[in-house]
């Protein structure tokens, strides 16, 4: 199930004629309500793609009715035009769903710096509206219509003994990193939640799960999470239970956009332990994360822990040599300033790989969620432009 | 020509068994004087290789009489037993040579976290001793050992028409980075200069030179720079002339690390200008030069400029989305916030690619020196340990 698991939601998928290979390429989900509270949370990239631009201006009355996505263009570096295209689209789906367009936030996902094709855009917006469904077939196609080089669609669903759920669905494969992997992320719930409470739902959940998704040190210019809720369930839960519900959905999402990110041949969770702050422990991690030749090694099932010395040697944070330790698949290699054990002894040759590094400073920690870099990253990143 | 290009020094390269190949892996540099004034910089990873904590120690004198290196193994993450394997290399050095241990610098590259063969280490210091020679052979003989998987030598000699010259030797394919690419390198001056001026000279020159490589975001934990005065020539330089020699021969090596780092098949210069700050321009340069979907569109010879914009708009720099240009060997690409030319206007065939940035808000510029990310570097860095 997905966005349409939660009551209030519907949603549709279809070809506009965006992409030319004829496949799904505009998705639109719809909040019927009985509430519209609305949070989101955005790249940190400067350079702003201009859906961004206008769905942080929409944001700010912390209420959508609807979101429309589409594939096949980024609508980034497209200057004023390329907004008009944004606000044209949001336009016609408030037309459509006779609302205003101040309700419909706006996302896109493709190749930076080229115009959409407005009318396969406009006109597809009324195939999608015509479509509109509360099926798990509908949310799936949502799922499916927002994909570049996904190789599938990822979407999840997940209920509250209370009788309320979160259903998600996101896109991403490259360009995956901190501050919001690059990817689009449209999640919905059937709770009664405020706007404020919703909006900081959401930082706390993105804040340990998308935040700390970094497959290639890329921030794009258009990542977006928008969490939608409907109350369509009638109940109210407390603040935590909805963040604990919603950082699972959004976790995930993260493992599914790890397992189908570009060339991926290894699940890598970092997890750093014993540091002085959790920022520094967020340093080591991500430095190690998008350090080539720990990518490499990783991707050939080499243990090979001088590298992770020499990655989380360059990092921002307090660390002493003599108090790290480097524990690879629960063997630890490196300890006191030496070898701890012949590296043969830890077994990377599975797909899941646990790097778990303790600095021995403090009692702050956190985890990195990240992958390999292999033949097929290069190769899907060189041949084709994305 | 090489390190015994100028004046009073001799080199020797010998095979002293601490590679299985029984290629060079032993190198030797004397400083026949009369002078013997030494500078040096060193990584700034936290996790020092014990060959760096001892040559950074005895460099506290100012005054070098040898250099010994070796490849086959990188003595780093072992320990106190591996500080005293390069303590007693020191020796060992210091007695062939009737000097002392504190005159004499280590320098030691290969896979981390291994000890040394010290029986081959210190035997092969005998060979390397009586093999010590002014001559062009011996220099490239010394460059030679300290090669691990470069595939070709790296030296240079230029002289100044006052008299005086430098020569230079360099070794690094991978782990190239800010803050000193993974390199060893030993320069040599027959010019007479007093300490500190060398080492003013040496940090002037490294700043723009050395420390402005980044092939792949890694910093070793063995980088080092010796730089020796014979003043065997007799002649002391002005200070502005011998920095600005010594920049051109760093230069020099850096663009024969760069040709030769692994897998590269493109020399790419990111020039950025119009920055409020030198570290903005630098800041700016290393996150393109790091950035993984910049590098494998560089090795597709496809002029991505809309990664480029993604990769700056994530740099810790004053940006202005709509001040920055972006141009693509020779061709202005993007612009006052959006495209500015077809991409296919820019040719990426050859070898060469600049990509210069002008940031548009001030008047700071700095050049990094880059390459790009091939199957050949996932190649090399994941089928082999190193």
């Amino acid at each position: 199930m997905t966005v349409t698991g939660p009551k209030g939601f519907r949603a549709a998928g279809v070809a506009a004629g965006i992409k030319a290979s004829g496949a799904l390429d505009l998705a639109l989900v719809v909040n019927d309500g009985p509430e519209q509270a609305a949070a989101g949370v955005f790249t940190r990239n400067v350079i702003k793609a201009a859906p961004v631009l206008w769905s942080q201006e929409v944001l700010r009355h912390q209420r959508l009715r609807a979101v429309v996505l589409n594939s096949g263009g980024a609508n980034a570096a497209t200057g004023p035009g390329g907004f008009q295209d944004t606000h044209a689209t949001a336009e016609k789906v408030a037309k459509v769903l006779d609302t205003g367009a101040v309700e419909v936030a706006v996302c896109s996902t493709g190749l930076i710096g080229e115009r959409l094709p407005m009318d396969a855009v406009l006109s597809g917006v009324d195939t999608a509206a015509e479509a509109l469904a509360d099926t798990p077939e509908a949310g799936v196609a949502a799922a499916t219509a927002v994909m570049t080089t996904d190789t599938k669609p990822k979407h999840t669903y997940k209920t509250h003994a209370g009788g309320w759920g979160i259903g998600g669905m996101a896109k991403g494969a490259g360009m995956l990193a901190p501050n919001l992997a690059t990817m689009l992320s449209v999640v919905t719930t059937d709770a009664s939640i405020e706007p404020d409470a919703l909006d900081a739902a959401l930082r706390a959940a993105t804040r340990v799960t998308f935040d700390r998704l970094d497959v290639d040190g890329g921030t794009s210019t258009n990542d977006t999470v928008l969490l939608l809720a409907s109350g369509a369930s009638g109940i109210a839960p407390k603040l935590d239970d909805f963040t604990e519900l919603l950082t699972a959905v959004c976790l995930d999402l993260v493992y599914q956009l790890r397992a189908d990110s570009e060339g991926a041949t290894k699940d890598v969770d970092i997890v750093v332990r014993g540091a002085a702050s959790e920022q520094d422990a967020i340093n080591v991690g991500r430095t190690v994360a998008e350090d080539n030749l720990v990518k490499t090694a990783l991707f050939g099932s080499d243990p090979n822990w001088g590298r992770v010395a020499m990655a989380l040697g360059r990092a921002q944070a307090e660390i002493d040599p003599e108090t790290v330790s480097i524990t690879i698949n629960g063997v630890t290699l490196f300890a006191h300033g030496t070898t701890a054990a012949d590296r043969s002894a830890a077994d990377l040759s599975g797909r899941a790989i646990e790097i778990l590094i303790d600095l021995g400073v403090g009692t702050s920690t956190a985890t990195i969620y990240s992958t390999d870099l292999s033949h097929g990253y290069v190769e899907e990143n060189s041949a084709y432009s994305s």
